[in-house]
């Protein structure tokens, strides 16, 4: 297949650095920045590197985009007007229910099928990707009830031979299921380090010099790609809040419990959340192990 | 120096390690539960084992608690019936303030010095201790205005022997820094972590399952030891409050931008976050790198 990857960051780079180190395909990448650009001929990363999209796609049996979700909307009339007939439209988005719904002003031909691979580093840019970043990570593809078949077992079949773990999801639970294990966990850690830059009472040189004691995992999940993340809450935003209030609400009962020296309910919280931290470590899918 | 360690977990046990490895000192261990003694005798830990709180510290030129803070109240008193005259008594609590109030009830002949090494894992027990745990850590030492100098040197040059970078601070100012630094991030991951367990929407196992992509750092921290929290946000809770309530403040703030899809303050608070972590990176501090 000639595989276009459209928008050539961490994700991006790593997917052409997989697709060219494991399969037969031949990539085509484009990034609409070009110092990007310059940084991908320079790295000899993928077998094509074009400066205009509509030369980057208009071969391609299968076009990724690799680029902010935000970009979507905009990026599919270039896609109807280029696209080859009959060709394979998929992502890398970390939300898919918006996803769906830009993609269905595609071109009838065309054959959308969105996916979101779970990998990553909190590192940006085409020159920190690497081939094995999808390694036993999950990928979940999102088809939308009329899917075209052949499609999805493509799409399905490149992930797994890039090694991840393929699963097909509905756009919207998916989304749910990012919330809580992803875009939460993101959102807290950026207000968080935001807090302590703007305290009053400490200063930003002592956080950071004492940053050992826990904040230090805040500050790495927060220094994720700012577009990228401030795409996705805007485009997760009823189950990012959905999820918010259940977090605020339980926050709000663990402040109860220290305030009034709840020593029993704070230790029974403690066991639960140690508990799963076992599991997470017994799955095999901790990036955080030690 | 005699150097008795009472409570040898994952602290006591790296204590007791990197002492014997990196000084002449004769180290003598005390630990309450009979299970973790076996433990300490079967890996050969200490140069003395006791099964008795009074013969561990009645020769000590230094004892060090290294219990959850919430015992040291209890502890004073036998150190004060079987402790020997000018005895050091220093800790390794991540709290200070509550820890120089529990000293304030030594006899006057003992010479405390409040010390909080800040390292360690997510694991406990002795068996995950190890030798190197507090080499390029900082050590904060927090004497009361009335310390012995000898005593305080006594104790800095120790932690510099081990490998720590060693600072003083006031016990006060410790506590506020270490409640934004440590103690709010492990709060805010026991937390989360905790509602995840409890959703309706989402089960525990899809949880775990996809937790790769953020909820796996909060696990980490809320795997840590449930006892030593549960004492260090109770012996911490002004600061912890007053610090909570902020972030809680600043949460709400980053709620109202998602919700009224406000792309650019969402940019801009992640803009400065990632710059905060990379001024975590060039600190060199940082364990969570890659």
């Amino acid at each position: 297949m000639n595989i276009a990857i459209i928008g050539v960051g961490l994700i991006g780079s790593s997917l052409d650095r997989a697709i060219r180190q494991k399969t037969l395909h031949t990539t085509h990448l484009y990034d609409e920045i070009g110092d990007v650009r310059t940084s991908l001929r320079a790295h000899q990363l993928g077998h094509h590197v074009y400066d205009a999209f509509a030369d980057a796609i208009k071969n391609a049996d299968l076009i990724i985009l690799a680029t902010p979700v935000g970009t979507f909307a905009d990026l599919v009339p270039l896609i109807n007007d280029h696209a080859p007939k009959g060709c394979i439209l998929s992502d890398v988005g970390s939300v898919k229910s918006s996803v769906a719904n830009s993609f269905q002003q595609l071109r009838k031909d065309l054959r959308p099928v969105p996916a979101h691979p779970i990998a990553g580093t909190e590192k940006s840019g085409p020159e920190h990707g690497f081939a094995h970043l999808f390694e036993n990570r999950w990928c979940i593809v999102s088809p939308t009830p009329s899917a075209d078949q052949e499609a999805v077992d493509i799409i399905c079949n490149l992930w797994a031979q890039l090694g991840s773990l393929v699963e097909i999801m509905d756009a919207e639970r998916h989304d749910l299921v990012m919330a809580i294990t992803s875009h939460i966990p993101h959102l807290v850690a950026f207000s968080t380090v935001g807090t302590a830059d703007h305290l009053e009472q400490v200063t930003a040189s002592e956080v950071i010099k004492y940053s050992a004691g826990g904040f230090d995992s805040f500050t790495r999940l927060a220094g994720s790609d700012p577009i990228m993340w401030r795409d996705v809450f805007l485009h997760n935003r009823e189950a990012v809040l959905e999820m918010l209030a259940r977090f605020v609400e339980d926050l709000v009962a663990v402040q109860r419990m220290i305030r009034f020296e709840d020593a029993d309910g704070l230790e029974k919280l403690f066991r639960e959340t140690r508990e799963i931290r076992r599991k997470v470590i017994a799955s095999g899918t901790s990036r955080t192990e030690g």
